[in-house]
This record gives C-alpha cells, sequence and structure tokens, in this order.
C-alpha cells in the first residue's frame, strides 16, 4: 500500500464531466489499496476569468485582493470533487490553503512555500476519509490569502507530498509525459520514461512547459518523485526522479528551443573591471531578466565585446538601456536582433562523455546554419541562431543524438 | 464622529459600476468625518449560480462543501470592493469570515454566529483602513466554513456592529426602508420614519421581506439602530430602534399579508388533555412549520374543533398527518382548504388602545368579508380570509387606522 498525492490541473477538471472522470481515477486508487490525497487547480479559464474582474475593478488592482479572489477557483473545485466523490459513496473532504494549513512568505502572486502542516490530512487518511486540497494557495503569517503563482498547483501537490512522505506525486495534465522535442516540430519525438530532476528543470526553464519549475526545485530537494501523466488515458507518463546509471548512459535526454528570445550586443567597450557589473545592475534596475551572457575580448586586449540574450518582450526597454551605459562606458557600438532563437541540448550524460558540444555544433553546421552565440552549463549546451532555421536545427539535433531510438 | 456598519446586499454590488457606486457612497461617509466598516452580499444571482453548480455535482451536495462553494460568491465581492476603493485613493482591505474572525456554531447552510473578534478591524480603523467583510459567512470551531442562510449578511452586519459597539447599522438594499403596506398592494402605502425591533419582527415574518429576521433579533438583543434604506437614493429609509413614545401613539404601523396559506381544521375532537399535544408532535416530526392555530370547545363541552394554517408547500403532507390522527383520535372530520389569505395588523400601540381588534373585524365585515380564523398577540392581529379579497383588505385596514397619514 502507497501513499499517492495525485493532482488535477485545469483542463483535467474543466467540467463537471470530467471532475467526475478525476473522481472514477482517484477512486481506481483507493480500491486498489493505496492512500490518495488529492490537489486539483481552478476550473480551466476560471483563473483568467478572475483576473480579468480584477483588472477591470482596477488597472493595477492590488496584489492582496487580487489573491483573494483567485484563490476562489481551487475554492470551488476542490468542494466539487469532495461532492461527487461523496455522492459516488466514498468519505472525502475540501480543503482551503488556511485550512491545511500551507503557511507562505506574504509575496502575493507569487509566493513560496513556508510549511505545511500534514496533521489533519494524515489524521483523514486514517479515518478512510479522502482529502481534496485547493491548490495555488497558501496562508501567510497574519492570515492573509496568497497564492502560488502560475502552476502554482503543482508546488502545492509536491510540497504535500514532501510534507506527507508519499511514496510518488502523480501530475495529471493535458499531455502524457515529457518528450525529446516538442512533438508538434518533430514527429519522431519519443516519450522519456525517466527523466532526471535536473534535465527536467533545464527542459522546463528551456520552454517545455510541463511542470513549474518551482515544483521541480521542490521536488528535488525532497526527492519526492513525479509522474507527469495524462488525465485523459490510463498509459505511463514519465517519471522525474533522482538520476541513475540508466539515465546516465543516454549523453543527450531531449532537444529544447526558445523562439522569444533578443539579442543586444555591446561593442568595443574598454577592457576594465567593473564594466560588466555597470550594465547588468542597470538592466536588472529595471527588472528585466537576461538569459546568455557571453564576454569575450578582443585580440588586443584593451578592449572587449559584451552580449546578452532577453525575452523578446523586454527587448525595447533592454536596448535603450544598453545604449545609454555603452555611451557612459565609451563603447564603440551596440549592436541587436530583435529576433533570435535559442536551441539547446539537455542530458546529464553530458557530464561524463565528451565531443557532445563539436558534435552539436558540426550537426548545425551541415545544415549550414550559423551559430551566433553558444552557452554551456554542466548539463546543457545552448546556441542562438535565426528563428527561420529552428525546426531544422531541432530535428538535425534530434537525429544526430539518435533520440528517436533512446541512444541519447 | 460615528462609528457606522454599512452592508449592500447583492443587488447594491451586482456588477462594477454598482460596486463603484458603493465605494462612492462609503467614501462620501468617510469624509463626513466617520469610521465606516462595510459588509458585502455576493453579486446578484451569484449564490443561485454557485448552489446550481453543486446540485449538478450531486443530487444532495453535503452541507459542509455547499458552504465552501457558495462562500466564494462574497470572497469575490469583497475583495472587488477593497480594490475600487484603493483605486479611489483610500487605504481599504478585504476579510473573510475565518479573518475578522466569526466563529459560528457547525450547523451547515444556517449556521448561528457565536462570537466575533473585533481586534484586527478596529486596528484598522485606528490606521484610517476601511474594512470590507465578506459578509453570510463564518468559522466553526475545527475550522470548517459556514454559511448563516439567506439573507445571512444582515445578521454578519448586525453582529458587526455589536461587537464594534457601532452608532448604527446602515442596510443598503433594493427598496428604500420598510413601509405600511406593501406599494404594489395599495399605492397610499407610507415610508415608515421609524419602527421599533418588534414591530419589525413581526412585520418581516409576516411577508415584508426586506431584512433577515435573525438579524432583527440580533439588533434588538444588542440594542443596535437599523437604518434600511436604499443605495440607488440618498433619501433616509426608515430607522428600527427600540420602541419610544412617539411610536406608542400610533396604534397601527402596518398592515400585511400572506397568500401562501392553507388551512385544516379537525372537527368534533373528543376534548381530553393530550389531543392537541398528539396532533403537533406528529406535524412537528414531519418538520412542517406550524403558523396559526386556534382551539374552540363545542358547547356540549365534550368536543372540541382544532384547526391550524401551514405554508402552501406543506398542505398535501399536512392533510395526510392530519386524517391519520383524526382517526387514531376519534374525529368526526376533517376539513380544509388549500387557498386562504392571512392579513394582519400589527402595531406597539396596541397594547394600550382597546377597540382596535373590533375596528379590524367591522372594517372587513363592511367590505363584505368573511373571517374564517383569527389569531393575536400583544402587537399583532390576524385574520384568515379568502385569497380573493386580500387587497380589498388590505387596502380597506389601511384607510381605517389612517397609515396613509400616519395616525395609526
Amino acid at each position: 500500500m502507497a501513499l499517492i498525492v495525485q493532482k488535477y490541473g485545469g483542463t483535467s477538471v474543466a467540467n463537471l464531466d470530467r471532475i467526475r472522470n478525476v473522481a472514477h481515477r482517484v477512486i481506481r486508487t483507493r480500491e486498489a489499496g493505496h492512500d490518495v490525497v488529492v490537489v486539483v487547480s481552478a476550473m480551466a479559464g476560471e483563473t483568467d476569468r478572475l483576473l480579468n474582474l480584477a483588472h477591470q475593478a482596477a488597472e493595477s488592482p492590488s496584489e492582496r485582493e487580487v489573491d483573494v479572489i483567485l484563490a476562489t477557483g481551487e475554492q470551488v473545485t476542490s468542494a466539487l470533487l469532495a461532492i461527487v466523490l461523496q455522492d459516488m459513496g466514498y468519505k472525502a473532504k475540501s480543503y482551503l490553503g488556511h485550512q491545511v494549513k500551507i503557511v507562505t512568505d506574504s509575496v502575493h502572486g507569487r509566493a513560496r512555500i513556508q510549511s505545511v502542516d500534514s496533521y489533519r490530512l494524515l489524521g483523514d487518511l486514517r479515518e478512510g476519509i479522502i482529502p481534496v486540497v485547493a491548490g495555488f494557495q497558501g496562508e501567510a503569517e497574519g492570515g492573509d490569502i496568497t497564492t502560488l503563482g502560475r502552476g502554482g498547483s503543482d508546488t502545492t501537490a509536491v510540497a504535500l507530498a514532501a510534507a506527507l512522505g508519499a511514496d510518488v506525486c502523480e501530475i495529471y495534465t493535458d499531455v502524457d509525459g515529457v518528450y525529446t522535442t516538442d512533438p508538434n516540430i518533430y514527429d519522431k519525438a519519443r516519450k522519456l520514461r525517466r527523466i532526471s530532476y535536473e534535465e527536467m528543470l533545464e527542459m522546463a526553464s528551456l520552454g517545455a512547459k510541463v511542470l513549474q519549475i518551482r515544483a521541480v526545485e521542490f521536488a528535488a530537494k525532497y526527492k519526492v518523485p513525479l509522474h507527469v501523466r495524462s488525465s485523459f488515458s490510463d498509459e505511463e507518463g514519465t517519471i522525474v526522479c533522482e538520476e541513475d546509471e540508466e539515465m546516465e548512459k543516454a549523453v543527450v535526454s531531449g532537444v529544447t528551443y526558445d523562439r522569444n528570445q533578443s539579442r543586444i550586443e555591446l561593442i568595443k567597450v574598454p577592457d576594465r573591471p567593473g564594466v560588466a557589473a555597470k550594465l547588468f545592475q542597470a538592466l536588472s534596475h529595471a527588472s528585466i531578466p537576461i538569459d546568455m551572457i557571453i564576454q569575450t575580448s578582443s585580440s588586443e586586449g584593451q578592449y572587449a565585446n559584451l552580449a546578452f540574450t532577453v525575452s523578446k518582450t523586454d527587448y525595447p526597454k533592454a536596448l535603450e538601456i544598453a545604449r545609454e551605459v555603452a555611451r557612459e562606458l565609451g563603447a564603440q557600438d551596440v549592436l541587436s536582433e530583435e529576433e533570435v532563437a535559442k536551441v539547446s541540448i539537455v542530458g546529464i550524460g553530458m557530464r561524463s562523455h565528451t565531443g557532445v558540444a563539436s558534435k552539436m555544433f558540426q550537426t548545425l553546421a551541415n545544415e549550414g546554419i550559423n551559430i551566433k552565440m553558444i552557452s554551456t552549463s554542466e548539463i546543457k549546451i545552448s546556441c542562438i541562431i535565426e528563428p527561420k532555421y529552428t525546426e531544422l536545427a531541432v530535428r538535425a539535433l534530434h537525429d544526430a543524438f539518435g533520440l528517436e531510438r533512446g541512444e541519447g
């Protein structure tokens, strides 16, 4: 008998028929002899409707009050699922964030969970009750309602699984797992059976939007195995867990891409200490997140080139700041491209294999794709290229590293 | 400077324009130098929508979970009003029942308030914050969400006013006060300037649906003056407060009616102790509320007639029970009328005036209206008549007691 936390996303609880479908799945798990704690999101579209209402009330509604409004979405779903489970003959009980209780910091709209009380839920399980917890919400010290940001119900589920010592946290969503690359771009994409937390973090932050990043971090920290799967089928999905030998055999686990990037480069900046700091502090003050950063020295050793990428939405503001700083620093020029794409390969096997980077560069070269920037980490290599080559690059890399057959 | 609790009903907060209208009124009160605590209902129609959702999930959804769903209605309104007040430049803060905190018993769907903590609200007022409290909801011991039943926001407002020692509790609704009778039936109906708690209780329970009965009881108990008024005009409404000399001068304050009544009569019941008890215990076990009860003895002294009225919806069940009990008791017959009407006059002045009852009976007789049953209390006289005479009776009594001019 295992203890399982199941989280159902917005599309899985979009209407009463789907909520009944979820109830059947919960009951099947119970009938298989397991203890189940359920976490639910708001019905699909509900969070947007509520957010819209708040923004009709004022252009910049206070974050405290927006959280009060948004929290009602999950509140309704949790009670509806409890009602349906009871109607099917099972004991069930809804819980809101403050009832569990899930304590967070007081950063409204993107609060972080600080502690979870498992006392009441464990008591329910002992009495044969199925607790249905409203995801996405918590309570700050002082009693204010907080929300955890988009995808926050994933984090609620992982936090509960950690606090309860659950055997697995199942994340039910509208995709059936994590793929070697986007199946919409390449039909040879293969569903991964297992993937490490670290790889999942790199995949998620690179644009494979299956799981909230913070939920994966949380799972990694507390070693909670995640099972990402579809609520519309019975197929096994992808297990996200600690790395093992099997994973290490594969050099590359996935190819990801991001077409939403812009590139800015300061040319011939006088090369003295504090130059990079000056630029990136200015960008940070404007709350612009930077993705890649590359600095190269000119052959003479007196000048450096400083290049970085930002999200396309931040491009105009970032360019303005870059030009100002360039003038102050006495740089020769500022070059920029509003539209570039990033293609990356991810895999923990890279740590122990050589020649991975050169194989990537060669693969792109073979296709006539020029590389504008390169950035590497221990388990990831990213290249900035022209956007029109994105699909071609993804397919070529997927083939080159044998992802279709799982050779890596 | 006064401390004022203002409660706004569902039609007053039905959409964002009306919520802005409410905000303006709150601000006007603040700018006049008063402290304000606001209580809001759910947007008109929202409670029905949510209730419907719960009943789509299951035919008999659990009351605990229905309360969780219903409570979201007031939650959204309280945050929206806080946002609008902030947008207009004022400090405001929403509060849910459990945050205030409003402690109730655990009778879901019609919980009773047991205590209110005024600590946080008084702290807010000192800091110049306008607290906006979600009405209709509380928290039972153990942390479950409860709701107070239809019109429960009135009770929330009165309970807060009592706990805060407010000078007045203003109830904003879609009518502009309490009238001498229903203006839809008689256009000479006059708005009352002041009315006693007792009279208001008799008026409310007799069908003048302006205030939740429990709210009036609460106000009477803690001597909280109520001001019933319209949120769509600036006119003064009706003050409900302790009786004073002015009120006592008027013999009759209002004429009310109820067309939703049925009459059942047991004829020639052997007159011995326990006869009435047997009948009404049987009805009580079937959860049928009885309105009027009259017992008369036959001239011979061996038999009694037992008549009572029930709400029309309870008529079939009540008749069935009455026939059964009549058989057991050996009564001669059971007579019944599915449709009768009740017309009542209410007024605390009756206590010190004589001839009120005979004037009522004579007035009805003058119009050729036959009286089927009579029931009296200290401040009310009710007559059961044929439904088709309802309007005629109301108008004749209104004229006879000079209510148009306030003579009473």
